[in-house]
């Protein structure tokens, strides 16, 4: 993994993003000069391991991503990245960074492709139990999010339900959609099912924390074991064989479209600040694409825009005006 | 949809499955002749359309579906097999079978299929809020089932979670986890994630109706996506043309892999008798295996299996005898 974080972060710095290493300068010193003038190192005596209690985050106050959370506080660095724990990333984010006024919980989000191009599923695994509002904090969300940073116009919003109609789904969907049809600043498409996420019929697809990434490893998962039926299927004859080898470029491409480390990381939206959290067993590539998603997200300024929609969904509603004569 | 369950009827009934359809006669009777000595008729004067509520049944006592479930409570015909409604299939089905002892909702298992063949998804949809308990019986429901009509020796059960350790979930899945691990007669293999589904890491895979729909839909709608996506590709040159051509064979192999309308109808597990689910948009095909289906649970003793099981879960602990001496 440091070599993954190494080699990524020189990749990235050579295209023009600023990286500050988060470690151990015993380890990473030695190797700096070899990354480029782009990069440069903060010393963090402590790491959290992947075997560690996300809580840890509270008493390790020197572990690695702490102190990086603390530079974005600082503003010493625009955002965090880690690979590393995902629990004690989010949890280092919320605790030096804090919560958006507004939001009761952050969100994870990912970016999942589909038939129409990306749509942001959220949350997958921030909150595996969820109240109503945070269903609607999640829209505003990742709509201003979706709006700033994929430059989507008007992004619409789904809500993750077992039907199309507003009654359908359960105690939590159905309360959360009366609340959706009611938020200022968003645009609700209504329920979406299960079907919808690769067909892309929304930009934003909102649900609770266990749902979301029930979902979103389903998707993966299924993505990895239908390409390796067809695989399987082009070993089984030789006309098939040779016309896989034909096929193969176009295979490929489809393949790609499904890789999830062209992304990198997944934004933990609703933190004062930029945080990402990536896979632990990320490669040099996917760490490039994190850094570069992390540097792109700043520079949208999805955090202003955030907000902005944020304080529009908590004000009190305007009283109406007295008619001036 | 009548041409096909007339279809479906007479292609079942020439493979031996003795089908009585219920309908309106007027409509049927004509041509009845035509289907074969294996298919009777029985009239019914109303009929539940899709868009009437699922809780009709209680006062259309003359519904197709009412009267077939009456059929079966009466020990005139086996199961009751329904391609309408589902709602109102599974209120007839509870209306007029009632449940069995042990069984608070009854659920619907859907027939996944995986990399090392099928597993049973449940419940995707009947109830989408649930108690622990619930998801407990839907254990018990889907191995007596799989174990009876599948054949498989000693099912296992896996827990829809968010990670494999025990406490990570949501609030029903932890309380469910602790009455699982404890509960009598079945394999509990622990926690699955949705990418486990079409892994096939266990033969039942038990979940509140909300998350199961949602998963079955996604399940069913990527597959879909995808195929589109290698289609597209196996048409963007020459070569992947060419090469799409000699894989055509293959690759359709894998594409019925995934066809719902092999299996034909969802079982409702936990009603006294045998109740089957079709898609509303079934065709001949489809109605044909949702009979055979229905048949053969019928044939495999599923239901005497279910009910043993719900008594070993239900039975009290045997008091500690005290030693003879």
């Amino acid at each position: 993994m440091p070599g993954a974080a190494l080699e990524g972060a020189a990749a990235a710095a050579a295209e023009g993003v600023r990286v500050v290493l988060v470690g151990d300068e015993a380890v990473l010193g030695p190797r700096l000069a070899s990354l480029g003038p782009g990069v440069e190192l903060v010393h963090a005596a402590d790491a959290i391991a992947m075997d560690d209690h996300a809580a840890d985050v509270r008493r390790r106050r020197d572990a690695s991503v702490v102190v990086a959370a603390r530079l974005v506080k600082e503003g010493r660095a625009d955002a965090v990245v880690s690979m590393g724990h995902s629990g004690a990333t989010m949890a280092a984010a919320l605790l030096v960074l804090g919560r958006l006024p507004g939001v009761d919980r952050p969100a994870i989000l990912a970016n999942v492709p589909t038939s129409r191009g990306f749509s942001a599923l959220l949350d997958v695994g921030a909150n595996a139990d969820a109240k109503p509002q945070y269903l609607q904090q999640f829209a505003v969300l990742g709509s201003a999010f979706v709006g700033a940073v994929w430059g989507v116009p008007e992004p619409t919003v789904g809500l993750v339900s077992i039907g199309e109609e507003p009654h359908k789904g359960n105690e939590l969907t159905r309360a959360a959609h009366e609340l959706l049809v009611a938020t200022p600043g968003i645009r609700f498409h209504g329920n979406v099912e299960g079907r919808d996420l690769l067909k892309g019929t929304t930009d934003v697809v909102v649900t609770d924390g266990f749902t979301g990434n029930v979902m979103l490893k389903l998707a993966e998962g299924e993505a990895r074991e239908l390409f390796a039926w067809v695989r399987e299927a082009l070993r089984s004859s030789l006309p098939a064989r040779l016309g896989g080898l034909l096929a193969r470029r176009a295979l490929r491409g489809v393949a790609r479209r499904l890789d999830p480390s062209e992304y990198g990381a997944q934004p933990l939206l609703g933190v004062e600040g930029y945080a990402f959290i990536g896979h632990g067993s990320s490669d040099a590539k996917a760490v490039a694409s994190a850094l570069r998603t992390a540097s792109r997200a700043v520079t949208s300024g999805a955090l202003e825009r955030t907000k902005a929609a944020l304080a529009r969904l908590t004000a009190p509603e305007a009283p109406p005006r007295a008619p001036t004569r």
